[in-house]
């Protein structure tokens, strides 16, 4: 495994790869089985497998957690290895940002919903880097969580409709072995939170239950929440059902339903959510 | 030559195509000597030249002339094969945009400026059908015309700002032998208006001039301006001399000065411009 620090010899190295499957997993770092299970799917379909970490400033709020968002390299590095990366990216945010151009994305309604409401500018970032990251790593595919929903579905949207050459590959969530969803900020959680944080994953199992048996999404999204509140001490920021990847109210033309909830514990903000395929019903 | 109308077909044809060099000349069709240049330039430096007739409405105004925008795809066909094109993509409206994301490019303060000044969002119209363009067709270098001095530094600024892997050709303006800025919009000048046209270009010339000598930017100016008004019953929408491509104010450190004028005449707004190489003058 090649580390790469500049766009210089990324791009230089990038250009003995034109004629193979180019797998490109872009990330925060502080790797976990997650990312993993990512890489690992890379590696399976694809000659050349490209990782990045990079902690995108641009996709941070001004009161966010950039500063203090995890970082281990030496970890990072030795997992990638592992998992077969061929080349892993680590810009700083200098070598990313050079100068500001004054040309902007912006992703508009999309980022409206769910996380977006209380993150503006976030998936405005997320473009941002993502377009670059394309741009100089040219993937034949990319492999992004569903933990993150939003941004898969915003991701989707914009590959679609700016015709950009890569597929893009959605991979389910992994979880503990008690439900939680992995994340790099699972470590910020007290002894007491993380035992608390299960009960995401099940209120939002409890409410496709109940969706799928009644179709009424009043009475899952209420009982859903409910089972938050009652089993857990964080604050919800949102515990919604939306169409996927359209993040448009659920009417009987969904193929997808969107199950998200993000929940705000003392020194992190946890999401997760569950998509339903309305087919299999 | 093949002309393709659709997306579908015209990735395919490019998949084909991964290992050569491709030249790629976008335009609004129409073509004449201008559009020639692009072509032949094009065709000198690549193995693959692939041309684009795409009257693009997301860079029109609701009071724009989007409707009446010179159209001959005869001519434009019978031109583009004369100098060597491969590939002619000619899609549609609907096949570029089939549907709305909500997700936007802005270019931002460089559009504030000159052109941009009077026809809001144009700009953002430009960036997205290029972004589109260059995802569809992977050039390895694209060809635009100086004429279009402001379109091309955003252009320039976008490609760097985001590391599209294309490298952008700038090429100069092809005049009339009285010296009239060959444009598609010619044609709706009347016969007098044709006859004054000329002296946009003049007053350029003559603004460079004074600028090169005296170095007195607000002499340039007000006397070319007034070569314009004397000389002509078109309306000066603009006449400015900015950094290249920064489009800023031009101070002693700059190394390119755009000279751009802008004028109304009765059915069309013609454009022309001169770079200043400071290093030479």
């Amino acid at each position: 495994m090649k580390t790469v620090q500049t766009i210089k010899e990324l791009i230089s190295i990038m250009d003995n790869y034109q004629d193979k499957l180019i797998g490109f997993v872009p990330t925060m770092g502080y790797l976990h089985e997650g990312h993993q299970s990512l890489l690992i799917k890379a590696r399976q379909d694809n000659d050349v497998v490209v990782a990045s970490i990079f902690v995108n400033p641009a996709q941070f709020g001004p009161n966010e957690d950039l500063d203090r968002y995890p970082r281990d390299l030496a970890h990072d590095t030795a997992l990638a290895k592992e998992a077969g990366v061929d080349i892993l990216f680590v810009p700083t945010a200098e070598e990313m940002y050079p100068f500001e151009s004054g040309i902007t994305l912006h992703a508009g309604e999309l980022s409206t919903k769910l996380c977006g409401a209380t993150r503006p500018g976030h998936f405005d970032g997320v473009l941002k880097v993502i377009t670059k990251l394309f741009h100089l790593v040219k993937p034949t595919s990319a492999y992004f969580g569903q933990k993150d929903a939003q941004q898969l579905a915003i991701i989707e949207t914009f590959v679609n409709a700016y015709n950009f050459p890569v597929k893009i590959v959605r991979i389910p969530t992994i979880r503990e072995i008690d439900g939680l969803a992995k994340s790099s900020r699972n470590v910020f959680l007290s002894e007491k939170e993380r035992a608390e944080a299960v009960h995401l994953f099940k209120a939002l199992t409890l409410a496709t239950d109940i969706w799928k048996d009644t179709k009424n999404i009043e009475e899952a999204l209420i009982k859903g929440k409910a089972h938050i509140e009652k089993n857990t001490t964080g604050k919800i920021d949102y515990f919604e059902a939306l169409s996927y990847p359209n993040l448009q109210a659920v009417s009987n033309q969904v193929d997808h339903v969107l199950f998200a909830t993000a929940v705000f514990f003392e020194k992190a903000r946890l999401i997760d959510n569950i998509i339903v395929d309305v087919k299999e019903v």
